[in-house]
């Protein structure tokens, strides 16, 4: 596969489809007004129509309406919306807010933000598998909580909560829940007609929609308020002109995504699973076996760095994630799997395989003996390691 | 021109340009991986590089470093982390921010916001022609002065300010300077070597960029805090995996722009202007006849309500602007009419026009006869001009 690049990485899921830019086209080229009120001209109407229009295709995917959806730059401007909003439009002044200890950084951060602001903040802990208990969140939840934001599956080892109990305890005490389905939507079923969510953040570019298309549910009555201030689009809730050619790819995203689709991902995902536990000692799986997001693996290859890893996957042109966090310039380990119980050596050694319409099986055999030899080589040299697997491979 | 559409509104400026998209293209299909650290994965560090040549071509133009700009989700997000972000990374406690009166929504909110919050705000009044008097920010700048936001030009009447006077003067008592520049960069010079500004506001979309593209320029040892919360994405000033593709087509589309192809909507104006002036009496230009903005004219035709004239003009295929606010769905006259002393009737007499890359004079022959019946006709019908116009046109 010479010069060929592998994306297990989160590109995987992110790669524009063809489809998607043709279906933004017409917005670009034909139907390009800013969109204007009804009782403007004609251009500024079907420019208006359009919008609304993919705001209903994402509603619909949610079992909600067209105008409880509010377009954003990306999930993590809908969940800073979801809390900080929330908290603004909340009457109590000194009020309380849950999550769990293991969401992506939009709400962790926010929800820090909101702690170094005077607010009361509860991180819930989880099991080993990454999930949050109800008794843990019924304990911790308060008359004086404004909202509890559980995420809808993990970013990093994937792990499903039981979104609708979480949900219908945190109802039962009049709080708002939001959800950050990023990962989840179209991919995992949710239905605000069983779910009693009150937000929930989506993005486009987890299926391979347009990056900065990002939305927020926002169910009718919800009280919230914008927190960046301009003109009075997306129901007077997210100023700026709108960006109708990404909410169209955005809806056009949704729409290509099909249940066979995502099941073929999770069969990808166990057949790498599988084939590593077969070919790879020392091997741990990180969040649980079921239950777990479709086109997510995380596992951890124990007396090796990650980091290392990826860098000798790069030789051989397959990208991969490190469960590390990366992103954040620091050498600390994953949140995640530190959440879970594990230790900075699982932390450090783990990896993160993510699966989109473009992966195949082929990828997986190319990659799997890869991967073998370079866990072996790097054993050998570590000298943690060395002695346990001295001789071997 | 039956069936033809011609876009005189906003949307003239907005329409992307094929090339812009064919920029695109690459990182959407080919190089699409997340950008990542100078220590991971080839894939990823193209992207970052890719993302940072984007940086550069922006900054270039202003003849700034491309780590000094800051790609956003557009120019309202730019104003807000400008204005908010500024304030934030402030020391001073209960600080002063000085913004002219005229400023657009998202400078103008964003300083309201602060207002409820405690600080204090002073709106400088502009004259007749919309421009901010020097003395008048001497007058209101002081020691607590944490920032002063006075765009570049106006988004309505194109009066193009003194702004390396009002950088300058604000420097001289070290409170920091924004500008709007959503309206002007590309079209109008502005040099970070000349003018002492430490943010400015620049937006994609409004030179055929793609919409949901923004950056702010930041000078170097800016205090600025980020107003969203999530990674550490854009030198941690604003979080979100980057879109990249919309940062490379903001970019082609800066280089796309040349200072004769603004010369050329100069002149479109300017016959524009000349034409209604000699074939339409009673009518106003809006702002200065000079040092205003090459794409824009705003004139108010008196006796006749702006919104009536768009609807008909709309039945020709011709959108354009009224310049009431009709995107704030209120009835209210424009804040910017109003604050260079016009009256009401002015105001809500007003049209806006805006010339962008896809017009051309034929329009021009076009749309001023058209206009000229249906003003004469809306005037017929005024009960307060009946008697002016009767038995003319």
């Amino acid at each position: 596969m010479g010069g060929k690049k592998v994306y297990l990485d989160n590109s995987a899921a992110t790669r524009l489809d063809e489809r998607v830019l043709e279906a933004m086209r017409p917005v670009y080229f034909e139907n390009y007004a800013v969109a204007t009120s009804e009782f403007a001209y004609t251009q500024g109407i079907e420019a208006r129509e359009t919008l609304d229009s993919a705001r209903g295709v994402i509603g619909g995917y949610l079992g909600a309406a067209g105008d409880e959806i509010i377009f954003t730059s990306g999930s993590t401007e809908s969940s800073n919306l979801a809390l900080l909003g929330a908290v603004k439009a909340s009457r109590k002044k000194s009020g309380h807010i849950i999550v769990s200890a293991i969401e992506d950084f939009p709400v962790l951060n926010s929800a820090k933000a909101l702690e170094k602001q005077g607010y009361k903040v509860t991180y819930l802990p989880v099991d080993k598998e990454g999930f949050v208990g109800a008794d843990d969140l019924k304990r911790a939840i308060t008359d004086d909580t404004i909202i509890v934001s559980i995420q809808h599956a993990n970013q990093e080892i994937g792990t499903i909560q039981e979104i609708k109990t979480l949900a219908e305890i945190t109802k039962e005490k009049a709080a708002l829940f939001h959800t950050d389905a990023t990962h989840t939507f179209r991919r995992v079923r949710l239905d605000v007609s069983e779910v009693p969510a009150d937000l929930i953040t989506m993005s486009g570019h987890t299926i391979h929609g347009p990056r900065g298309a990002g939305a927020l549910y926002v169910r009718k009555k919800t009280p919230l308020k914008k927190i960046l201030h301009g003109g009075f689009q997306e129901f007077d809730l997210r100023p700026g002109v709108e960006d109708i050619a990404s909410a169209v790819g955005f809806a056009a995203a949704a729409s290509l995504v099909t249940d066979g689709e995502t099941a073929g991902l999770a069969s990808l995902r166990d057949a790498l699973t599988e084939k590593v536990f077969r070919e790879i000692p020392e091997v741990t799986l990180n969040g649980p076996k079921d239950r777990r997001l479709p086109q997510n693996a995380n596992i951890t290859f124990h007396y090796v760095e990650g980091e290392t890893v990826t860098l000798h996957l790069d030789m051989h042109g397959i990208a991969v994630s490190t469960g590390s966090a990366c992103f954040s310039k620091s050498l600390e380990g994953s949140h995640v799997i530190m959440g879970i119980g594990g230790n900075h050596e699982r932390a450090h050694g783990s990896i993160r395989f993510t699966f989109g319409r473009f992966n195949s099986a082929d990828e997986i055999d190319y990659l799997v003996p890869v991967l073998k030899k370079i866990v072996e080589q790097l054993r050998k040299l570590s000298p943690i390691a060395a002695d346990k697997f001295k001789g071997k491979g």
